[in-house]
């Protein structure tokens, strides 16, 4: 077998063998085979796609790659974790997770952190102090067992063949394939240990998937490719043309997931957590119906239990649980600047994208992976769309350090938010649910 | 200016800019940007495609790479090669470089080796005792002014860009797309100082291009980058269902070769030899109607003023023109195998790649570059297609060296000739010519 000819095989549109691909991915982490024919296969799986199968054996031979996390001799509910594809102000995971296992279900959670202008929920959560997201595989279990939620980042050994490949899709133009990112989801998740994945995938200006077309190719191949690994996909299709919820950034983020638990915060941010959670419900097969499933929900949330769930979580992670009572333990930046409507009309648009650039710039969030962050600083939306407002009028709230980013996140809120006189025709939250 | 950024536009389908390419293939072969970029962005290419003014472009950037030679300062005539896109038994170079020259136009002609199942113009004058094809750039101005002809490889300072850049696209399937492959003939032909070309684009079982589709695609590339160039290009696309002449070998191909500048030789060689040297007359103006071009090459071969030629070039190259008189100095294999018709009937069909690689076990060609050749040994083609042969009839001579090759080589001779009880249809020698 040679390389070179499973490379023209996928040029020209064919079906890759399980033998191709176990021969190629196995070779290349071997240095047998080299980046530049890698990155050849890559730009030709960008043009040919994957099927499903091709797909779950490069998801298999990723897996195979690193340790992955056996939960089955543990004594815990049915483990469902679940991953959304990014966006700005998306804390989902931090009231989630906690619901989620409130209600029994088992949550095994593997995140990651925020690169670009999108936030990570390993940034959020190291913002309350003494939160340790590097637990061992022993951590993990216990944990898991004890509690039955964790939430941690992959260590090194975890996929390792995911890390390679994608600094050579960044690198190539390989990225938005949707195959190659359903493999890299996939293949972390089930190495996690996870039976089954709720999936959030974002549409929209400030989505990695800017379409609902692309949205929901990413969502039908992730359903795909978890039916043959015999990891069932539930994917919502959700709304990323508006920063999600009013705050953006580390400590501010987690101020507003608990104020979720508490049966609060914004709306959005209320009614995605439990829809995404009643999936995960329904996935673990701790609830039968989709309603019922979303009473429960409901219930557990105002009841207090998730809360805390949260704060058993924080302490066993090392953090300090007291935040759930005190989010004012959370140290936000001191310096406050607001950015006003520049005239009167209707919050018409914003480009959510550029609003989480404003916040990274401040510090919340890194334009490379080796960069630091500042879990203080942030803004708060006061404006959402369709939402009217009059000139002068503060509608951003800015929470900085010093001069650090401010002008160039005014510069870039002025160029993302557009105030219209006609209130605009408002995107849904949900604009699917696909299982 | 980011490498990615390229890939990118042109995997989305834009035109790259002049500043674009030049800042890919500069930074390229300053290793500054490396080998898994490039093979991506070849990838991209190769779905993508480009215009003619992207691969002139590239074209002109992989010139740069290298020395060329400026021909302006010679007393000349206008300057023009010939190309072929490789084939079995094609020696048309032999009889067309030096009946071109003897017609008035100059042919400075840089020539590749044989590679696989099809021959190489360098190999096979090689097989002429003396014969030098690795001249300095000195010597080549001198012989080309002095006797309008000269033939020669490419020195290793001559568009290294196209050698780094063949090599990759060798190991990652990018080695079939158009503009890529004009490029690279391009390059080089206009770097040895050629002004125009005659392009012979193969088509059919023993061709690179193996569909008259393909084959017309190629010729249009060519002479669309020719167009940007500045370089003029006729295409003529040619049959290579079976192979050309009677004789595939080194030295069995130059005493084809010189039969046919004795005005003999098998019909295709003479009159494919008289149809692209009429075009290399019609571009070098020295005929401008191509009837007359046609004419005025018949009647030079048959004066012998062409094999006066040749003599003159082997002569000026180090090698023995005494061969043009004595084809019998040239050392031939003393076995001699016949491989005989397995049953009665017409030859049907050839696997004209088969017979080429029937030839190449025997000694004649190369699986890899590094290979060394073996002269004497080769093929006679005793039928043709759509000969009638009857079972038993000797149908291919096999000249060999002992048993070297000779099993394989009779097995893939029968893989490859088709015996059929109906005569086939004839391909034309000639399918179009093009502008």
């Amino acid at each position: 077998m040679r390389a070179v000819d499973i490379i023209i095989k996928k040029r020209d549109g064919g079906e890759l063998s399980k033998e191709e691909i176990a021969f190629f991915i196995e070779h290349y982490l071997r240095d047998d085979i080299p980046d530049y024919q890698t990155s050849a296969l890559l730009m030709a799986i960008y043009f040919q796609g994957m099927t499903f199968d091709e797909t779950a054996e490069l998801t298999r031979q990723m897996i195979w790659s690193g340790e992955t996390f056996d939960l089955s001799s543990l004594a815990i509910g049915f483990p469902v974790d679940k991953h959304s594809t990014g966006g700005v102000g998306d804390k989902i995971s931090l009231p989630l997770a906690p619901l989620a296992a409130a209600c029994g279900v088992a949550v095994p959670m593997v995140s990651g952190r925020g690169l670009g202008h999108t936030g990570g929920t390993l940034d959020k959560l190291e913002s309350i102090p003494g939160f340790n997201v590097a637990l061992t595989r022993d951590q993990f279990m216990r944990q898991l067992e004890k509690i039955g939620v964790v939430m941690a980042g992959q260590t090194d050994k975890f996929v390792p063949a995911d890390k390679r490949l994608y600094a050579l899709r960044d690198v190539t133009g390989t990225v938005e394939s949707i195959p190659l990112i359903c493999a890299s989801i996939m293949s972390k998740k089930v190495a996690s240990g996870a039976r089954a994945l709720v999936m959030d995938v974002k549409t929209g200006t400030g989505a990695f998937m800017q379409t609902l077309e692309k949205s929901r190719a990413l969502a039908k191949g992730l359903i795909g490719v978890g039916r043959v690994l015999d990891r069932p996909v539930h994917a919502l299709i959700t709304d990323m043309n508006q920063p999600l919820g009013r705050k953006i950034g580390n400590a501010l983020e987690v101020i507003e997931s608990i104020a979720c638990l508490k049966g609060g915060g914004p709306p959005d941010v209320r009614e995605l957590t439990l829809r995404l959670t009643a999936e995960m419900l329904l996935l673990a097969q701790v609830e039968k119906d989709r309603q019922q499933a979303y009473e429960r929900c409901k219930e557990v949330l105002d009841s207090g239990k998730a809360l805390e769930k949260f704060a058993q979580l924080i302490e066993a992670q090392g953090g300090d649980p007291r935040v759930t009572d005190n989010p004012a333990l959370l140290q936000l930046a001191a310096d406050e600047t607001y950015f006003v409507a520049p005239r009167s009309g209707f919050v018409a648009n914003m480009n959510c994208r550029e609003i989480g650039n404003a916040a990274a710039v401040l510090g919340a969030g890194r334009a490379k992976t080796t960069d630091a962050i500042d879990h203080g600083v942030g803004l708060e939306m006061l404006a959402k769309l369709g939402n009217p407002v009059t000139q002068g009028e503060p509608i951003v709230r800015i929470l900085h350090r010093k001069s650090r980013g401010l002008d160039e996140c005014v510069r870039r809120l002025e160029a993302a938010i557009e105030i219209a006189d006609e209130p605009p025709s408002l995107p849904p939250l949900i604009y699917e649910t696909l299982e």
